[in-house]
């Protein structure tokens, strides 16, 4: 017969192992946090986060033009990803993480064409929480400071383009290839996002 | 007094969490399978990894041209980041992972540059397993109908590039712009990528 001391060890063991190893490993990874102005700390571990695409050179605008190259890399925590896969938008809670990167040419045996180099350039986060932002969505800019970044107002641009262009529930999910399928087949294109198909169709 | 049967529901509980939430989550993931032939199966849940970088067009070869834009991501497993992080070289059985992906122009509102489409260009695994492989590492190519793939021949030219020009354990970490700088820290870069620096500053 095993012995109640060697139970409540196990139990001991048992539940040490759980805290090690268990769900509780997640959030310190993957929530933001905020300081007491409300200031969005920088999620100093989004490069551990699920990846959703890469933009090279984009821009909204036509008359933009950078003096240089740049990779844009988007990444959001895991939990959001999941749940996005399950049902094709996202829950209260996604953070969505925009890393600015400077693009190299030739260097190392790279001959032609662009690799991402080691400085980054700006880091921008757009965070879900229906609680805390009157309108669900709220943009952080970080510069490489990494410093706490106040709200940026909802007077700003994002917010509006967003609003009128992104695909699913204001993200720009037709720029993450893997999700733009999911969206689809769940049926969770945005009216806005649909409606500038059909005149980029007549436009052709 | 705690009786032994509730004691005994409590470890079957605890064991069960342990079970749903513990690290037997992770390999299914990340580990990679070899059928009957010892033919790779394609990684399917690669995406889930941790991602490294993203190549726009990258040539090795001053002659080649691509009639199209493509980007390249490549992705590594969990644990073999985390191993990376600590130690800056890889441990066994690390999997890294190159997507290609097709890249659009002006699309929705993207007025220029490139993003990420829907479409891959297939998929190339680099796999360290000591005891499998003689040389430690091998490569494996995957189409779009993600087949088992049999190991590519060691006698193709990526196995002697590798070797010749990689920064670390014959992989480009000159390239992964967060892990070449744990790499300089950590003392692990290869004598071969240090040679082709300093040719490199020679010529200018």
């Amino acid at each position: 017969m095993i012995s109640k001391t060697k139970l409540l060890l196990l139990v001991a063991a048992v539940l040490l192992f759980a805290a090690a190893f268990g769900p509780s490993r997640t959030p310190s990874s993957s929530n933001v946090e905020y300081n007491s102005d409300a200031q969005l700390k920088f999620p100093e571990h989004y490069r551990e986060w699920v990846y959703l695409t890469t933009g090279f050179d984009m821009s909204y605008s036509p008359a933009m033009q950078m003096g240089h190259h740049m990779f844009d890399n988007v990444f959001v925590n895991p939990e959001a990803y999941k749940a996005f896969v399950e049902t094709g938008t996202w829950p209260d809670k996604t953070v969505l993480v925009l890393e600015g990167r400077g693009a190299e040419g030739k260097g190392s045996i790279n001959k032609s064409g662009n690799y991402q180099g080691t400085e980054t350039m700006g880091v921008e986060v757009h965070v879900k929480d229906e609680a805390r932002f009157p309108g669900k969505w709220a943009f952080f800019g970080f510069d490489d400071e990494k410093k706490p970044a106040k709200m940026i107002a909802t007077t700003a641009n994002c917010y509006s383009c967003h609003v009128d262009h992104a695909a699913v529930d204001t993200t720009f999910v037709q720029f993450y290839p893997t999700l733009l399928p999911i969206a689809k087949a769940k049926g969770t294109l945005s009216a806005a996002y649909q409606k500038d198909l059909e005149e980029g169709q007549k436009q052709k």
